[in-house]
């Protein structure tokens, strides 16, 4: 019995760091050698946000091949899960042309992130960005996927990919659907804490890197803030006031939290005793990354080469989509 | 000097009738030996209104080809234009979602048509049709059109065809602009009555097809009804409330309108005898056209070949102009 498809993209926002790994990657990983994964690179959902950064536009080329170099150091394999990119793929783009039709702008405007962000930014107020859950509906049905994995807020998403897809079924093809309905692999997306205890991402600076070397994570770590209350050594603290106390309960056994939890209010240990186990957890952790990573990066041919071969794969099942797409509208001459 | 590019673009409604050729083939007969006419049969802009339509999906195909014919036979040289099909350029689709995500959608809401035949069929209030400006915007930026020949309805939609091409070049290249802003050409879209008086149409049952047989067309003037008010050969009636009259106004000369006109206020003759010199006035436009549309209709490859050529043509065009729209984009990878 053949694999189940599972789709999931990226967009291109260059080196990945742990937030992206927990967050996102570490469930690719485990997907890949159950479904017939499709990974790809989202460089035009970027733009439906971006399109105005020119900064991004210098960079962008080196952000893609970042990005897929921590996710072949995370341990995505090429010869289990097909990686591409979107922009190489115009056929997403008629997919989403011809979808455009059948679709009621309503279904559209009435996703909850939509209407917020464009509050937030009126520059966000483009057809292209109204479009983006119908672009990302084009990117899903276009190879078929089964499963779309999602946190819980963004069902919103595959439920609309599977609505205009019933309707397109309904419409063009009401005895043989087409276009199948993909249901969301409800997935754990923990939310990582970066530096600050906010929410780990580039923009707040607050990240660690995938592939920061060993000595910039201890930095990183050893300056962490920590519960502001305890300000001498001697001073007991309280481990939910701490940054440092949501990566331990990411990176610690039980064991090890206790410890530090105990020594923390009892002021039997200092922050920096403290620090050090989950500085050692993440050093571990991605040592096999980097491992991978200066493989890769010693060899950008090749990184290349597997896009190249992922988009050729991708291209043949959306080709063959494509033609029945066309053959229900009648397009066939 | 190269001519400059002139983009048209006619959905495929199947074979045309009079008012298509008065109202818009005849120009772009006219156009061809000045300009590098780009003509294309838009069927996914039919699709924006017609999405919903299954009878259309089985004669999609014929109505194509039906109405290539007719452009051939109206005298379109392939030889001087380029004719080709909008669903085979994938290429559209790929500039019009680009152009979308720097395309405000309140640009494509205020477009005055959009509101009206929205709230006259809510079926309409997709995605795909509010869209539709910002797909034809894509139609002629991908040519770099100099010129548009449209009526005074339309303007509005080569308007915002200069806004998106202006935007983009703000946005992405700024010191050269990628994409000019085309013009309008404007032009008479002389409105032909039909068979009863209101607008020529195929769906108002009132039409004569640039093919119809001369039979045919004899039949459908002698039936048509004129002056209500002219009950009998010896009443006199207006020219001003007969059905017969603006067709004569387009077809016959000075002296003969001199003639109509005034025998029919005298009842000076009967409006079979008024009738007479407009249906031989339509078979005689119609003649050449009835014998360039037989050898094609010999001689379908020919058809198909001229199409293919065509959609080659503009492809290596649409390619160039691409390249460079990703590039400023900063998706060169």
């Amino acid at each position: 019995m053949p694999r189940q498809r599972v789709l999931s993209g990226m967009r291109p926002t260059g080196a990945l760091h742990l937030g992206h790994y927990h967050g996102a990657l570490k469930n690719w990983v485990r997907l890949q050698s159950s479904y017939d994964c499709f990974f790809f690179v989202a460089d035009w959902h970027a733009l439906t946000t971006q399109y105005q950064d020119s900064s991004n536009r210098n960079s962008i080329e080196r952000n893609v091949y970042d990005m897929v170099v921590d996710w072949l150091a995370a341990g995505i394999d090429p010869e289990q899960a097909t990686l591409f990119i979107q922009s190489r793929m115009p056929e997403h783009a008629e997919l989403f042309t011809l979808l455009a039709m059948s679709t009621p702008s309503s279904w559209l405007e009435r996703i909850p992130s939509y209407k917020d962000q464009v509050d937030k930014n009126r520059e966000l107020a483009t057809y292209g960005f109204l479009g983006y859950p119908l672009l990302q509906a084009a990117d899903i049905l276009i190879y078929k996927a089964a499963f779309v994995p999602v946190g819980e807020d963004q069902t919103a998403h595959v439920e609309v990919t599977r609505e205009v897809a019933r309707r397109f079924n309904r419409i063009y093809s009401p005895d043989k659907a087409i276009l199948p309905e993909p249901l969301e692999l409800l997935t754990d997306k923990p939310r990582l804490s970066g530096l600050d205890g906010q929410k780990m991402s580039k923009s707040y600076g607050n990240a660690i890197a995938m592939r920061d070397a060993p000595e910039v994570v201890e930095q990183k770590i050893r300056t962490m803030p920590t519960d502001p209350q305890r300000v001498r050594r001697g001073d007991a603290g309280e481990p939910s006031r701490c940054p440092v106390w949501p990566l331990h309960q990411v990176y610690s056994t039980p064991d090890l939290l206790e410890w530090a939890g105990q020594g923390c209010r009892s002021a039997g240990i200092g922050c920096l005793d403290c620090k050090q186990p989950l500085i050692e957890a993440i050093q571990k952790e991605q040592a096999p990354w980097r491992e991978r990573a200066n493989e890769y990066l010693a060899n950008p041919k090749q990184v290349q080469w597997i896009v190249e071969v992922g988009t050729e794969r991708a291209r043949a099942v959306a080709r063959k989509t494509l033609r029945e797409v066309r053959a229900a509208i009648g397009l066939t001459y």
